[in-house]
Protein backbone atom coordinates (compact mmCIF):
# COMPACT_ATOMS: atom_id res chain seq x y z
CA UNK A 1 0.00 0.00 0.00
CA UNK A 2 2.87 2.46 -0.11
CA UNK A 3 2.48 3.74 -3.91
CA UNK A 4 -1.08 4.77 -3.59
CA UNK A 5 -0.91 6.47 -7.61
CA UNK A 6 -4.11 7.94 -7.28
CA UNK A 7 -7.65 8.59 -5.69
CA UNK A 8 -11.09 8.28 -6.95
CA UNK A 9 -14.74 9.15 -5.74
CA UNK A 10 -16.38 5.81 -5.05
CA UNK A 11 -20.28 6.10 -4.79
CA UNK A 12 -22.66 3.02 -4.43
CA UNK A 13 -25.81 3.20 -5.47
CA UNK A 14 -28.87 0.83 -5.18
CA UNK A 15 -32.57 0.81 -5.25
CA UNK A 16 -32.39 -1.24 -2.20
CA UNK A 17 -29.79 -1.56 0.49
CA UNK A 18 -26.79 -1.10 -1.36
CA UNK A 19 -25.09 -3.52 0.96
CA UNK A 20 -24.33 -5.86 -2.13
CA UNK A 21 -22.94 -2.83 -4.12
CA UNK A 22 -20.72 -2.04 -1.20
CA UNK A 23 -19.44 -5.51 -0.57
CA UNK A 24 -18.93 -5.98 -4.55
CA UNK A 25 -17.13 -2.77 -4.92
CA UNK A 26 -14.98 -2.62 -1.88
CA UNK A 27 -13.43 -5.84 -2.68
CA UNK A 28 -13.11 -5.24 -6.21
CA UNK A 29 -11.20 -1.98 -5.33
CA UNK A 30 -9.11 -3.94 -2.95
CA UNK A 31 -7.43 -5.21 -5.70
CA UNK A 32 -6.20 -1.69 -7.15
CA UNK A 33 -3.61 0.56 -5.58
CA UNK A 34 -6.13 3.50 -5.20
CA UNK A 35 -7.11 5.54 -2.57
CA UNK A 36 -11.34 5.29 -2.28
CA UNK A 37 -13.35 7.98 -0.83
CA UNK A 38 -16.54 6.05 -0.52
CA UNK A 39 -19.90 7.23 -0.23
CA UNK A 40 -23.25 4.90 -0.50
CA UNK A 41 -26.63 6.30 -1.82
CA UNK A 42 -29.16 3.44 -0.77
CA UNK A 43 -32.92 3.28 -1.78
CA UNK A 44 -32.32 5.56 -5.07
CA UNK A 45 -35.97 5.10 -6.04
CA UNK A 46 -37.21 8.69 -6.63
CA UNK A 47 -36.62 11.03 -9.31
CA UNK A 48 -35.89 13.75 -6.52
CA UNK A 49 -33.01 11.16 -5.18
CA UNK A 50 -31.38 10.41 -8.33
CA UNK A 51 -31.14 14.38 -8.87
CA UNK A 52 -29.31 14.95 -6.03
CA UNK A 53 -26.99 12.15 -6.41
CA UNK A 54 -26.27 13.01 -9.95
CA UNK A 55 -25.74 16.36 -9.05
CA UNK A 56 -23.39 14.79 -6.43
CA UNK A 57 -21.67 12.70 -9.15
CA UNK A 58 -21.47 16.01 -11.26
CA UNK A 59 -19.39 18.08 -8.73
CA UNK A 60 -17.01 15.05 -7.98
CA UNK A 61 -16.47 15.11 -11.58
CA UNK A 62 -15.76 18.71 -11.39
CA UNK A 63 -13.72 18.99 -8.09
CA UNK A 64 -11.23 15.81 -9.16
CA UNK A 65 -11.30 16.37 -13.09
CA UNK A 66 -11.78 12.32 -13.38
CA UNK A 67 -14.22 10.07 -13.74
CA UNK A 68 -16.26 8.75 -10.25
CA UNK A 69 -16.44 5.60 -10.20
CA UNK A 70 -20.16 4.11 -9.32
CA UNK A 71 -21.05 0.51 -8.11
CA UNK A 72 -24.49 0.47 -9.04
CA UNK A 73 -27.68 -2.34 -9.07
CA UNK A 74 -30.90 -0.33 -10.08
CA UNK A 75 -34.00 -2.34 -10.72
CA UNK A 76 -36.19 0.60 -11.95
CA UNK A 77 -35.35 1.15 -15.77
CA UNK A 78 -36.14 4.88 -15.43
CA UNK A 79 -33.62 5.49 -13.02
CA UNK A 80 -30.99 3.20 -14.26
CA UNK A 81 -31.45 4.74 -17.83
CA UNK A 82 -31.06 8.35 -16.27
CA UNK A 83 -28.39 7.20 -13.74
CA UNK A 84 -25.96 6.52 -16.32
CA UNK A 85 -26.02 9.88 -18.00
CA UNK A 86 -24.03 11.22 -15.75
CA UNK A 87 -20.18 11.35 -16.49
CA UNK A 88 -18.77 8.93 -14.39
CA UNK A 89 -17.32 5.13 -14.64
CA UNK A 90 -20.10 2.68 -13.93
CA UNK A 91 -20.21 -0.98 -12.82
CA UNK A 92 -23.57 -2.77 -12.69
CA UNK A 93 -22.26 -5.51 -10.10
CA UNK A 94 -24.94 -7.74 -10.85
CA UNK A 95 -25.57 -7.78 -14.61
CA UNK A 96 -22.87 -9.55 -15.58
CA UNK A 97 -23.60 -12.52 -14.20
CA UNK A 98 -27.20 -12.49 -14.33
CA UNK A 99 -26.82 -11.96 -18.19
CA UNK A 100 -24.02 -15.29 -18.23
CA UNK A 101 -26.64 -17.52 -15.88
CA UNK A 102 -29.64 -16.22 -18.06
CA UNK A 103 -27.85 -18.17 -21.27
CA UNK A 104 -26.94 -20.56 -19.64
CA UNK A 105 -30.16 -21.33 -18.22
CA UNK A 106 -32.19 -20.12 -21.33
CA UNK A 107 -34.62 -18.66 -18.77
CA UNK A 108 -35.33 -15.16 -18.24
CA UNK A 109 -34.43 -12.81 -15.01
CA UNK A 110 -37.46 -11.14 -13.71
CA UNK A 111 -35.20 -8.30 -11.00
CA UNK A 112 -37.19 -7.86 -7.99
CA UNK A 113 -36.77 -4.98 -6.12
CA UNK A 114 -35.63 -5.36 -2.48
CA UNK A 115 -35.08 -9.07 -3.42
CA UNK A 116 -32.52 -9.97 -1.11
CA UNK A 117 -33.00 -10.01 2.53
CA UNK A 118 -36.12 -10.11 2.31
CA UNK A 119 -39.00 -10.32 4.97
CA UNK A 120 -41.97 -11.00 3.01
CA UNK A 121 -40.42 -13.70 0.95
CA UNK A 122 -39.83 -16.32 3.91
CA UNK A 123 -41.61 -14.97 7.02
CA UNK A 124 -40.46 -18.51 8.52
CA UNK A 125 -36.50 -18.13 7.74
CA UNK A 126 -36.91 -14.90 8.63
CA UNK A 127 -38.60 -15.63 12.44
CA UNK A 128 -35.41 -18.39 12.87
CA UNK A 129 -32.58 -16.22 12.13
CA UNK A 130 -34.52 -13.63 14.78
CA UNK A 131 -34.51 -16.44 16.94
CA UNK A 132 -31.02 -17.58 16.52
CA UNK A 133 -29.76 -13.78 17.34
CA UNK A 134 -32.12 -13.80 20.46
CA UNK A 135 -30.33 -17.27 21.65
CA UNK A 136 -26.98 -16.65 20.88
CA UNK A 137 -27.19 -13.48 23.03
CA UNK A 138 -28.86 -15.28 26.10
CA UNK A 139 -26.22 -17.68 25.96
CA UNK A 140 -23.01 -15.22 25.63
CA UNK A 141 -20.33 -15.77 27.73
CA UNK A 142 -21.79 -18.36 30.24
CA UNK A 143 -24.59 -16.34 31.59
CA UNK A 144 -26.78 -18.86 30.70
CA UNK A 145 -26.75 -22.81 29.59
CA UNK A 146 -30.60 -23.26 29.69
CA UNK A 147 -31.65 -25.40 26.53
CA UNK A 148 -28.42 -25.60 25.51
CA UNK A 149 -29.73 -28.47 23.87
CA UNK A 150 -30.95 -26.04 21.07
CA UNK A 151 -27.07 -25.00 20.35
CA UNK A 152 -25.76 -25.29 16.92
CA UNK A 153 -22.25 -24.69 18.52
CA UNK A 154 -20.29 -23.80 21.72
CA UNK A 155 -17.60 -22.02 21.63
CA UNK A 156 -14.96 -22.30 24.42
CA UNK A 157 -12.01 -19.72 24.93
CA UNK A 158 -10.47 -17.63 27.40
CA UNK A 159 -11.74 -14.19 28.01
CA UNK A 160 -11.07 -12.03 24.78
CA UNK A 161 -10.24 -14.72 22.60
CA UNK A 162 -13.44 -13.60 19.91
CA UNK A 163 -16.24 -15.19 21.69
CA UNK A 164 -18.75 -12.97 21.52
CA UNK A 165 -18.51 -10.93 17.70
CA UNK A 166 -17.90 -14.78 16.40
CA UNK A 167 -21.01 -16.37 17.66
CA UNK A 168 -23.05 -13.08 17.22
CA UNK A 169 -21.85 -12.88 13.63
CA UNK A 170 -22.72 -16.46 13.13
CA UNK A 171 -26.10 -15.97 14.35
CA UNK A 172 -26.60 -13.03 12.24
CA UNK A 173 -25.09 -14.04 8.93
CA UNK A 174 -25.82 -17.76 9.16
CA UNK A 175 -29.04 -18.35 11.31
CA UNK A 176 -26.93 -20.64 14.22
CA UNK A 177 -27.81 -20.77 17.51
CA UNK A 178 -24.58 -20.00 19.55
CA UNK A 179 -23.57 -20.76 22.92
CA UNK A 180 -20.29 -19.20 24.22
CA UNK A 181 -18.78 -20.01 27.63
CA UNK A 182 -15.26 -18.16 29.25
CA UNK A 183 -12.86 -20.20 31.07
CA UNK A 184 -12.09 -18.38 34.12
CA UNK A 185 -9.92 -18.27 36.75
CA UNK A 186 -11.71 -21.33 38.70
CA UNK A 187 -11.98 -23.44 35.52
CA UNK A 188 -8.60 -22.95 34.32
CA UNK A 189 -7.12 -24.42 37.82
CA UNK A 190 -9.43 -26.93 37.65
CA UNK A 191 -9.34 -27.53 34.13
CA UNK A 192 -11.91 -29.56 33.03
CA UNK A 193 -15.05 -29.49 30.89
CA UNK A 194 -18.06 -28.42 32.65
CA UNK A 195 -20.66 -31.63 33.27
CA UNK A 196 -23.06 -30.11 31.59
CA UNK A 197 -20.72 -30.47 28.51
CA UNK A 198 -20.49 -33.97 28.48
CA UNK A 199 -23.72 -34.92 26.37
CA UNK A 200 -23.00 -31.85 24.20
CA UNK A 201 -19.26 -32.57 23.39
CA UNK A 202 -19.68 -33.07 19.36
CA UNK A 203 -20.71 -29.24 19.71
CA UNK A 204 -18.12 -27.98 21.37
CA UNK A 205 -15.60 -25.97 19.63
CA UNK A 206 -12.59 -24.12 21.27
CA UNK A 207 -10.80 -20.31 19.93
CA UNK A 208 -7.35 -20.01 20.56
CA UNK A 209 -5.25 -16.97 20.36
CA UNK A 210 -1.79 -15.72 20.28
CA UNK A 211 -0.49 -14.92 23.70
CA UNK A 212 1.25 -11.36 22.46
CA UNK A 213 -1.83 -10.76 20.34
CA UNK A 214 -3.98 -11.66 23.69
CA UNK A 215 -2.06 -9.36 26.00
CA UNK A 216 -2.59 -6.32 22.89
CA UNK A 217 -5.95 -6.34 22.77
CA UNK A 218 -6.16 -6.99 27.06
CA UNK A 219 -4.09 -4.02 27.56
CA UNK A 220 -6.44 -2.07 25.38
CA UNK A 221 -8.95 -2.97 27.79
CA UNK A 222 -7.45 -2.98 31.23
CA UNK A 223 -4.39 -1.44 30.70
CA UNK A 224 -1.24 -2.31 33.62
CA UNK A 225 -3.51 -5.08 35.10
CA UNK A 226 -2.43 -8.64 35.83
CA UNK A 227 -4.61 -9.77 33.57
CA UNK A 228 -3.26 -8.29 30.59
CA UNK A 229 0.06 -8.85 31.93
CA UNK A 230 1.77 -11.45 29.00
CA UNK A 231 2.27 -14.07 31.85
CA UNK A 232 -1.59 -14.35 32.27
CA UNK A 233 -2.05 -14.50 28.96
CA UNK A 234 0.65 -17.56 28.44
CA UNK A 235 -0.63 -19.50 31.51
CA UNK A 236 -4.73 -19.42 30.45
CA UNK A 237 -3.90 -20.30 26.98
CA UNK A 238 -1.20 -23.06 28.03
CA UNK A 239 -3.95 -24.40 29.98
CA UNK A 240 -6.90 -24.21 27.71
CA UNK A 241 -5.09 -25.66 25.16
CA UNK A 242 -3.64 -28.46 26.91
CA UNK A 243 -7.59 -28.99 27.76
CA UNK A 244 -8.85 -28.64 23.82
CA UNK A 245 -5.70 -31.14 22.64
CA UNK A 246 -6.71 -33.89 25.68
CA UNK A 247 -10.58 -33.58 25.41
CA UNK A 248 -10.09 -34.00 21.80
CA UNK A 249 -12.02 -30.35 21.30
CA UNK A 250 -10.78 -28.61 17.89
CA UNK A 251 -9.70 -25.60 18.12
CA UNK A 252 -8.40 -22.46 15.88
CA UNK A 253 -6.21 -20.03 16.32
CA UNK A 254 -8.08 -16.07 15.84
CA UNK A 255 -4.84 -14.07 15.90
CA UNK A 256 -4.74 -13.15 12.28
CA UNK A 257 -8.69 -13.76 11.30
CA UNK A 258 -11.43 -11.62 10.94
CA UNK A 259 -14.97 -12.52 12.73
CA UNK A 260 -16.03 -13.39 9.06
CA UNK A 261 -12.72 -15.85 8.82
CA UNK A 262 -13.30 -17.88 12.10
CA UNK A 263 -16.93 -17.99 11.74
CA UNK A 264 -16.33 -19.62 8.06
CA UNK A 265 -13.50 -22.33 9.40
CA UNK A 266 -15.53 -22.78 12.34
CA UNK A 267 -18.74 -24.01 10.23
CA UNK A 268 -16.11 -25.69 7.84
CA UNK A 269 -14.22 -28.16 10.22
CA UNK A 270 -18.02 -28.32 12.42
CA UNK A 271 -19.72 -29.64 9.34
CA UNK A 272 -22.19 -27.19 9.90
CA UNK A 273 -24.31 -25.81 6.91
CA UNK A 274 -25.13 -22.31 6.22
CA UNK A 275 -28.21 -21.08 5.48
CA UNK A 276 -28.57 -17.44 3.54
CA UNK A 277 -30.65 -14.99 4.56
CA UNK B 1 -42.88 -18.34 -7.08
CA UNK B 2 -45.57 -20.70 -8.29
CA UNK B 3 -44.16 -22.16 -11.49
CA UNK B 4 -40.70 -23.12 -10.57
CA UNK B 5 -39.54 -24.84 -13.51
CA UNK B 6 -36.13 -26.61 -12.40
CA UNK B 7 -34.03 -27.40 -9.67
CA UNK B 8 -30.23 -26.88 -9.69
CA UNK B 9 -27.41 -28.27 -7.39
CA UNK B 10 -25.31 -24.68 -6.65
CA UNK B 11 -22.04 -24.41 -5.59
CA UNK B 12 -20.21 -21.41 -4.17
CA UNK B 13 -16.58 -21.61 -4.10
CA UNK B 14 -13.64 -19.42 -2.85
CA UNK B 15 -10.31 -19.62 -1.40
CA UNK B 16 -11.33 -17.41 1.04
CA UNK B 17 -14.95 -17.31 2.90
CA UNK B 18 -16.91 -17.48 -0.09
CA UNK B 19 -19.42 -15.33 1.80
CA UNK B 20 -18.90 -12.72 -1.27
CA UNK B 21 -19.79 -15.63 -3.61
CA UNK B 22 -23.34 -16.88 -1.52
CA UNK B 23 -23.90 -13.00 -1.58
CA UNK B 24 -23.84 -12.10 -5.21
CA UNK B 25 -24.60 -16.25 -6.33
CA UNK B 26 -28.08 -15.88 -4.05
CA UNK B 27 -28.88 -12.50 -5.05
CA UNK B 28 -28.29 -13.44 -8.57
CA UNK B 29 -30.22 -16.61 -8.70
CA UNK B 30 -33.44 -14.56 -6.92
CA UNK B 31 -34.08 -12.99 -10.28
CA UNK B 32 -34.51 -16.46 -11.67
CA UNK B 33 -37.63 -18.98 -11.34
CA UNK B 34 -35.39 -21.74 -9.90
CA UNK B 35 -34.93 -24.33 -6.87
CA UNK B 36 -31.75 -23.74 -5.74
CA UNK B 37 -29.46 -26.69 -3.55
CA UNK B 38 -27.28 -24.41 -2.42
CA UNK B 39 -23.67 -25.68 -1.17
CA UNK B 40 -21.05 -23.73 0.30
CA UNK B 41 -17.28 -24.33 -0.53
CA UNK B 42 -14.77 -21.69 1.12
CA UNK B 43 -11.18 -21.84 1.70
CA UNK B 44 -10.05 -24.10 -1.21
CA UNK B 45 -6.68 -23.23 -1.53
CA UNK B 46 -5.06 -26.72 -1.58
CA UNK B 47 -5.00 -29.62 -4.37
CA UNK B 48 -7.15 -32.16 -1.61
CA UNK B 49 -9.72 -29.72 -1.35
CA UNK B 50 -10.38 -29.38 -4.65
CA UNK B 51 -10.10 -33.16 -5.99
CA UNK B 52 -13.39 -33.49 -3.11
CA UNK B 53 -15.01 -30.59 -5.03
CA UNK B 54 -14.57 -31.53 -8.30
CA UNK B 55 -15.78 -34.93 -7.20
CA UNK B 56 -18.76 -33.23 -5.96
CA UNK B 57 -19.72 -31.32 -8.60
CA UNK B 58 -18.89 -34.95 -11.21
CA UNK B 59 -21.10 -36.24 -9.09
CA UNK B 60 -24.17 -33.86 -9.18
CA UNK B 61 -23.48 -33.73 -12.92
CA UNK B 62 -24.00 -37.44 -13.19
CA UNK B 63 -27.22 -37.55 -10.61
CA UNK B 64 -28.98 -34.48 -12.48
CA UNK B 65 -28.03 -34.67 -15.65
CA UNK B 66 -28.01 -30.74 -15.75
CA UNK B 67 -24.63 -28.92 -15.44
CA UNK B 68 -24.26 -27.54 -11.57
CA UNK B 69 -24.18 -23.88 -11.41
CA UNK B 70 -20.85 -22.71 -10.03
CA UNK B 71 -20.58 -19.09 -8.22
CA UNK B 72 -16.83 -18.65 -7.45
CA UNK B 73 -13.94 -16.40 -6.70
CA UNK B 74 -10.49 -17.87 -7.22
CA UNK B 75 -7.29 -16.05 -6.55
CA UNK B 76 -4.75 -18.64 -7.15
CA UNK B 77 -4.38 -19.32 -10.61
CA UNK B 78 -3.28 -23.44 -10.82
CA UNK B 79 -6.52 -24.22 -8.10
CA UNK B 80 -8.90 -21.54 -10.44
CA UNK B 81 -7.56 -23.27 -13.99
CA UNK B 82 -8.35 -26.84 -12.39
CA UNK B 83 -12.04 -25.68 -11.11
CA UNK B 84 -12.75 -24.70 -14.79
CA UNK B 85 -12.37 -28.07 -15.98
CA UNK B 86 -15.09 -29.20 -14.16
CA UNK B 87 -18.30 -29.74 -15.99
CA UNK B 88 -20.67 -27.15 -14.93
CA UNK B 89 -21.61 -23.67 -15.49
CA UNK B 90 -19.10 -21.54 -14.15
CA UNK B 91 -19.78 -17.56 -12.81
CA UNK B 92 -16.55 -15.43 -11.74
CA UNK B 93 -18.52 -13.27 -9.87
CA UNK B 94 -15.75 -10.95 -9.41
CA UNK B 95 -13.89 -10.61 -12.46
CA UNK B 96 -16.29 -8.86 -14.94
CA UNK B 97 -15.99 -5.83 -13.02
CA UNK B 98 -12.43 -6.39 -12.31
CA UNK B 99 -11.69 -6.36 -15.54
CA UNK B 100 -13.67 -3.10 -16.19
CA UNK B 101 -12.28 -1.41 -13.80
CA UNK B 102 -8.61 -2.04 -14.96
CA UNK B 103 -9.79 -0.88 -18.38
CA UNK B 104 -10.98 2.25 -17.06
CA UNK B 105 -8.37 2.89 -14.55
CA UNK B 106 -5.89 1.51 -16.65
CA UNK B 107 -4.01 -0.40 -13.71
CA UNK B 108 -3.07 -3.20 -13.00
CA UNK B 109 -5.11 -5.16 -10.23
CA UNK B 110 -3.30 -7.17 -7.58
CA UNK B 111 -5.61 -10.31 -6.71
CA UNK B 112 -5.01 -10.91 -2.78
CA UNK B 113 -5.96 -14.07 -0.64
CA UNK B 114 -8.73 -13.03 1.85
CA UNK B 115 -8.33 -9.25 0.93
CA UNK B 116 -12.12 -8.61 2.19
CA UNK B 117 -12.17 -7.95 6.35
CA UNK B 118 -8.71 -8.77 6.68
CA UNK B 119 -7.85 -7.82 10.05
CA UNK B 120 -3.88 -7.10 8.73
CA UNK B 121 -5.20 -5.12 6.76
CA UNK B 122 -6.06 -2.34 8.85
CA UNK B 123 -5.84 -3.36 12.53
CA UNK B 124 -7.39 -0.14 14.03
CA UNK B 125 -10.55 -0.74 11.75
CA UNK B 126 -10.62 -3.88 13.27
CA UNK B 127 -10.58 -3.05 16.58
CA UNK B 128 -13.00 -0.37 16.33
CA UNK B 129 -15.40 -2.49 15.02
CA UNK B 130 -15.35 -5.45 17.79
CA UNK B 131 -15.59 -2.12 20.09
CA UNK B 132 -18.52 -1.08 18.51
CA UNK B 133 -20.04 -4.79 18.79
CA UNK B 134 -19.64 -4.64 22.74
CA UNK B 135 -20.59 -1.50 23.49
CA UNK B 136 -23.96 -2.46 21.53
CA UNK B 137 -23.97 -5.42 23.48
CA UNK B 138 -23.17 -3.31 27.10
CA UNK B 139 -26.13 -0.93 26.18
CA UNK B 140 -29.11 -3.83 24.98
CA UNK B 141 -32.23 -3.16 25.74
CA UNK B 142 -32.02 -0.57 28.18
CA UNK B 143 -29.41 -2.32 30.63
CA UNK B 144 -27.03 0.48 30.68
CA UNK B 145 -26.84 4.01 30.00
CA UNK B 146 -23.46 4.62 31.23
CA UNK B 147 -21.27 6.60 28.64
CA UNK B 148 -24.25 7.21 26.21
CA UNK B 149 -22.40 10.05 25.10
CA UNK B 150 -19.97 7.88 23.13
CA UNK B 151 -23.49 6.20 21.11
CA UNK B 152 -23.64 6.83 17.52
CA UNK B 153 -27.59 6.27 17.49
CA UNK B 154 -30.33 5.72 20.32
CA UNK B 155 -32.62 3.20 19.47
CA UNK B 156 -36.63 3.32 21.03
CA UNK B 157 -39.49 1.25 20.83
CA UNK B 158 -41.81 -0.99 22.78
CA UNK B 159 -40.81 -4.77 23.43
CA UNK B 160 -40.39 -7.02 19.98
CA UNK B 161 -40.18 -3.86 17.83
CA UNK B 162 -36.77 -4.93 16.24
CA UNK B 163 -34.47 -2.89 18.50
CA UNK B 164 -31.99 -5.64 19.56
CA UNK B 165 -31.17 -7.39 15.71
CA UNK B 166 -31.25 -4.02 14.74
CA UNK B 167 -28.47 -3.02 16.85
CA UNK B 168 -26.16 -5.57 16.64
CA UNK B 169 -26.36 -5.25 12.75
CA UNK B 170 -25.41 -1.65 12.71
CA UNK B 171 -22.82 -2.45 15.38
CA UNK B 172 -21.20 -5.47 13.51
CA UNK B 173 -21.61 -4.00 9.13
CA UNK B 174 -21.26 -0.88 9.66
CA UNK B 175 -18.91 -0.62 12.93
CA UNK B 176 -21.63 1.80 14.84
CA UNK B 177 -22.10 2.25 18.46
CA UNK B 178 -25.63 1.54 19.11
CA UNK B 179 -27.56 2.03 22.46
CA UNK B 180 -31.41 0.87 22.03
CA UNK B 181 -34.01 1.74 24.97
CA UNK B 182 -37.30 -0.52 25.36
CA UNK B 183 -40.54 1.38 26.57
CA UNK B 184 -42.03 -0.66 29.14
CA UNK B 185 -45.30 0.16 31.42
CA UNK B 186 -44.35 3.01 33.47
CA UNK B 187 -42.71 4.81 30.80
CA UNK B 188 -45.74 4.08 28.76
CA UNK B 189 -48.41 5.65 31.10
CA UNK B 190 -45.46 8.29 32.15
CA UNK B 191 -45.04 9.09 28.22
CA UNK B 192 -42.10 10.96 28.10
CA UNK B 193 -38.25 10.96 27.06
CA UNK B 194 -35.47 9.67 29.97
CA UNK B 195 -33.94 13.24 31.29
CA UNK B 196 -30.73 11.18 30.03
CA UNK B 197 -31.96 11.55 26.53
CA UNK B 198 -32.33 15.06 26.38
CA UNK B 199 -29.27 16.45 25.02
CA UNK B 200 -28.57 13.33 23.02
CA UNK B 201 -32.16 14.45 21.30
CA UNK B 202 -30.14 14.27 17.71
CA UNK B 203 -29.29 10.80 18.16
CA UNK B 204 -32.81 9.70 19.00
CA UNK B 205 -34.23 7.42 16.66
CA UNK B 206 -37.65 5.30 16.70
CA UNK B 207 -39.02 1.87 15.75
CA UNK B 208 -42.42 1.09 15.31
CA UNK B 209 -44.68 -2.23 13.94
CA UNK B 210 -47.89 -2.61 13.23
CA UNK B 211 -49.88 -4.03 15.66
CA UNK B 212 -51.12 -6.87 14.12
CA UNK B 213 -47.30 -7.80 13.10
CA UNK B 214 -46.52 -7.45 16.97
CA UNK B 215 -49.72 -9.80 17.94
CA UNK B 216 -47.75 -12.19 16.12
CA UNK B 217 -44.39 -12.08 16.95
CA UNK B 218 -45.27 -11.65 20.71
CA UNK B 219 -48.02 -13.97 20.49
CA UNK B 220 -44.66 -16.73 19.21
CA UNK B 221 -42.92 -15.88 22.19
CA UNK B 222 -45.49 -15.67 25.26
CA UNK B 223 -48.56 -17.18 23.73
CA UNK B 224 -51.77 -16.11 25.41
CA UNK B 225 -50.26 -13.47 27.26
CA UNK B 226 -51.86 -9.89 28.09
CA UNK B 227 -48.60 -9.04 26.49
CA UNK B 228 -49.36 -10.43 23.49
CA UNK B 229 -52.65 -9.47 23.06
CA UNK B 230 -54.01 -6.94 20.01
CA UNK B 231 -55.27 -4.60 22.79
CA UNK B 232 -51.89 -4.04 25.02
CA UNK B 233 -49.98 -3.93 21.31
CA UNK B 234 -52.28 -1.20 19.86
CA UNK B 235 -51.74 0.73 23.22
CA UNK B 236 -48.45 0.68 23.60
CA UNK B 237 -47.86 1.67 20.04
CA UNK B 238 -50.44 4.38 19.70
CA UNK B 239 -48.63 5.79 23.19
CA UNK B 240 -44.98 5.15 21.53
CA UNK B 241 -46.07 6.89 18.05
CA UNK B 242 -47.86 9.97 19.67
CA UNK B 243 -44.62 10.30 21.74
CA UNK B 244 -42.08 9.97 18.50
CA UNK B 245 -44.47 12.97 16.91
CA UNK B 246 -45.04 15.03 20.08
CA UNK B 247 -41.23 15.39 20.62
CA UNK B 248 -40.16 14.88 16.57
CA UNK B 249 -38.06 11.83 17.27
CA UNK B 250 -37.97 10.40 13.80
CA UNK B 251 -39.06 6.56 13.41
CA UNK B 252 -39.65 4.02 10.88
CA UNK B 253 -42.33 1.12 10.69
CA UNK B 254 -40.05 -2.05 10.77
CA UNK B 255 -43.25 -4.73 10.09
CA UNK B 256 -42.03 -5.45 6.55
CA UNK B 257 -38.75 -4.62 6.59
CA UNK B 258 -35.69 -7.39 6.86
CA UNK B 259 -32.90 -6.02 9.62
CA UNK B 260 -30.72 -4.75 6.67
CA UNK B 261 -33.20 -2.69 4.91
CA UNK B 262 -33.91 -1.26 8.42
CA UNK B 263 -30.46 -0.62 9.29
CA UNK B 264 -29.83 0.95 6.43
CA UNK B 265 -33.13 3.23 6.10
CA UNK B 266 -31.96 4.80 9.79
CA UNK B 267 -28.41 5.47 8.70
CA UNK B 268 -29.82 7.30 5.61
CA UNK B 269 -32.44 8.93 7.49
CA UNK B 270 -29.67 10.00 10.85
CA UNK B 271 -27.36 10.61 8.32
CA UNK B 272 -24.63 8.40 9.52
CA UNK B 273 -21.59 7.52 7.51
CA UNK B 274 -21.13 3.62 6.98
CA UNK B 275 -17.96 1.86 7.57
CA UNK B 276 -16.82 -0.56 5.42
CA UNK B 277 -14.75 -3.75 6.80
Amino acid sequence: MQNVSQSRDVFYVSDGTAITCETIGHVVLGQFSLRANEKTFPFIESEDKLAELIKQISVSYEQSGVEPLVFFSIVIPEIREQLLTATAHFYDVLEGVVQQVKSDLKMEPAPKLQRSHSVAKDSDKYFDRIAAIEYTLAHDDGVSLRDIEQADIILLGVSRSGKTPTSLYMAMQFGLRVVNYPFIDDDLRALKLLPQFEIHRHKLFGLTIDAQRLTEIRENRLSGSDYASTQQCMTELASVEALFRREAIPYINTSSLSVEEISTRILERAGLKRRLF
